[in-house]
């Protein structure tokens, strides 16, 4: 790996840097965000038993409008043509697992979009119960893995 | 606490809340994100050797202005006539943690403005050093007090 | 009424009217549209029997956060501050009438973004059901009801 | 065609589908949408006897910068790099046409674009002429024809 | 006047100032951008002589949308209610004149607002004209005038 | 060069021109702004003296995130995967001179990203000494230089 921050010139101003004559391939990247709460506040997000339960539904489409506009968040990220993005939620004892998968076909990696999906899903649930739990928290923000372009497949911890 | 989610309806459809009868008082929330990377990697963000060492400056005006687009991000969340914003970072030996306080003169809080400003200054940092660490991760996104409003005031761990 | 558009100057020029004058008071707009499919193809839409059916719920979330944006997507629309966003689904035997309500408190009326979030709601049950009804068509956009203001109270047909 | 809502998985839940694999071909859509009013309104937006007469001007520039942004309303939808819009504008007795067309050189149609701007540039009528017809309606949103892509060139009532 | 910048802390880092506690009062600013190109390029934008001639209708609608966003584009701009925004053009020899003028009930002024209406409206002219001179210009932006809040009224030149 | 406005139809009605079957090129353009204020000022804004100076930095990234919108701001503009932005700033006596360069992998030019980056950063440089120099200027606006695409290159005053 390079030993300085890419997006930094020489004498540390910002850029977004060129990927003009980079190659345009198939590009896959999953990350996840874990949102944090009590344990009697899972069931309410869960809603199962309601006629409509659109908790999760709402953080859902929240992620996948919000990867899809990365680059207007993230200052020195490159517009791209998102080809998929999907997002999931796991519900664990007192937490749910938020996991988004993004793919483009373009120039430069999805990380950030996905991470995007998965952190503004989970910001989504924290709109939705902070009226009965102000001390829910997001945590655990992180790619899991990634695959296409130059620098080849990736999966944490390994 | 009431003990249902405020967002969804009997039937458990999702709804944007009526708050035109709330009162406009002065509301203050304070968020954090805590962004986790190699011991090698922080001084990077800092750049305090080079002329211009605008990491930290660039993540920093990424969440200013994503507190202002909260509204957008979070389908539930009401548009907001935002007063004031900041965003800090202070360096730890292996993360960095961001805060932010956001104020308004409105009629609902502002922790989600707070914790959208922190989470995307903390998205912008692991922008600038996936190159150099995918490992990174965010974490302890959390409300850590709360002022105005008909709740009161309201600080984490008290 | 006026006997001339307002949005246009004497010599027919457009330009945004200026409202500083006008009373803060609590304005409410109530707006449908008609999504028109195949008789088959509205239970696709309610999806009652998938353990999650997220059809209705999508096009709920897109009308209530387009109604947050119509002075974006309307060129001589105030931005105002939205209290209230609520957009319902009623399945007929091969149409489904979605409404949608908001509420402000401001200097003017919420016609437009009623009627935006009806519109965006509509076209988005369209772009779900293109890929098996082409034909579907979207109609009898329009105001139902309007209250507060000046201009008083209104409502379709009376 | 299919038998089940392509935006949905199998268990109902919503995502942005896969269209990494498809072909980049030229794709143009053509939708429309009727803006029905008062008889004597149609001549007041046609304002063929001002020096300047904005109305239709305004709701076209509305109705061409909504289709570049249709993916920011319509959840599901994918970015595209649109490649020409044009709007149209025919005054019919008590009603005007608004035909939209738009073209692409990508992955997916460009339906949801032609519609997205012609319920713009309606809705933008309806702004204008408000004051004076509270009444009017939006009705006959509908795709005329579309071209390219693997389902090949379809035409209404053909 | 202040001897240093506002936008930035005793450290040199930026920050949305506080507004909180500044009264709400009407504020109107006024400001211009002069478009240069050649002579003959100036009657094709008046276009007088074609039966529409939406250039600078185009311009003008660029620049009231453009007004309504300047809190997204200028970073540390609050976001405001905005009254009313005019836009007018005045042709000479082988420039046009864009004037801008923007009122709101708020508590900052509007001069960005002014200044991001006029500049954008001149932009889009250039846009409009590239094909035919590359070399046109846009100078002169600045405030004339402005009305309202603490610091009360102001002229250029005076 | 042509003779008509290319934004313009036969009968002047605006419309966003078919760049379908355009060439997909690199095509590289630098723009300038030049922001005149008082000879105290720009130390100011330089602020090599204070621990962090973030004045140029804000404005770089303002102009940065700017030009990746321009399809947003300028109505007949076409959506560009825009490949690399950077944004330099030199001090004069009295004026800081900006310069902005965009590259794109596409089918139309990036000139009014440019000079929609360099337009941007001034405004936001004026917004920061607004307060102690409301009498400053944004002047010479242009395009320097432009390659790639079918027109060739071009420079300024050559």
């Amino acid at each position: 790996m390079s030993e300085k921050l890419t997006h930094l010139r020489e004498d540390g101003s910002a850029h977004m840097v060129d990927v003009s004559d980079k190659a345009v391939t198939k590009r896959v990247a999953t990350a996840q965000a874990v949102f944090n709460t009590r344990e009697d506040v899972v069931p309410m997000l869960m809603t199962g038993n309601l006629p409509k339960g659109e908790a999760l539904g709402t953080a859902r489409i929240a992620g996948i409008m919000a990867a899809k506009r990365t680059w207007e968040l993230v200052p020195l990220c490159h517009p791209l043509p998102i080809s998929k993005v999907s997002v999931d939620f796991t519900a664990q004892q007192s937490s749910v697992i938020v996991t988004a998968q993004v793919t483009t076909k373009g120039v430069t990696g999805v990380e950030m979009e996905a991470l995007t999906a998965a952190s503004v899903a989970a910001l989504t649930l924290y709109d939705m119960v902070k009226a009965v739990d102000k001390s829910a928290t997001v945590t655990d923000i992180q790619v899991l893995a990634k695959s296409g372009g130059k620098s080849g497949d990736w999966e944490r911890g390994q």
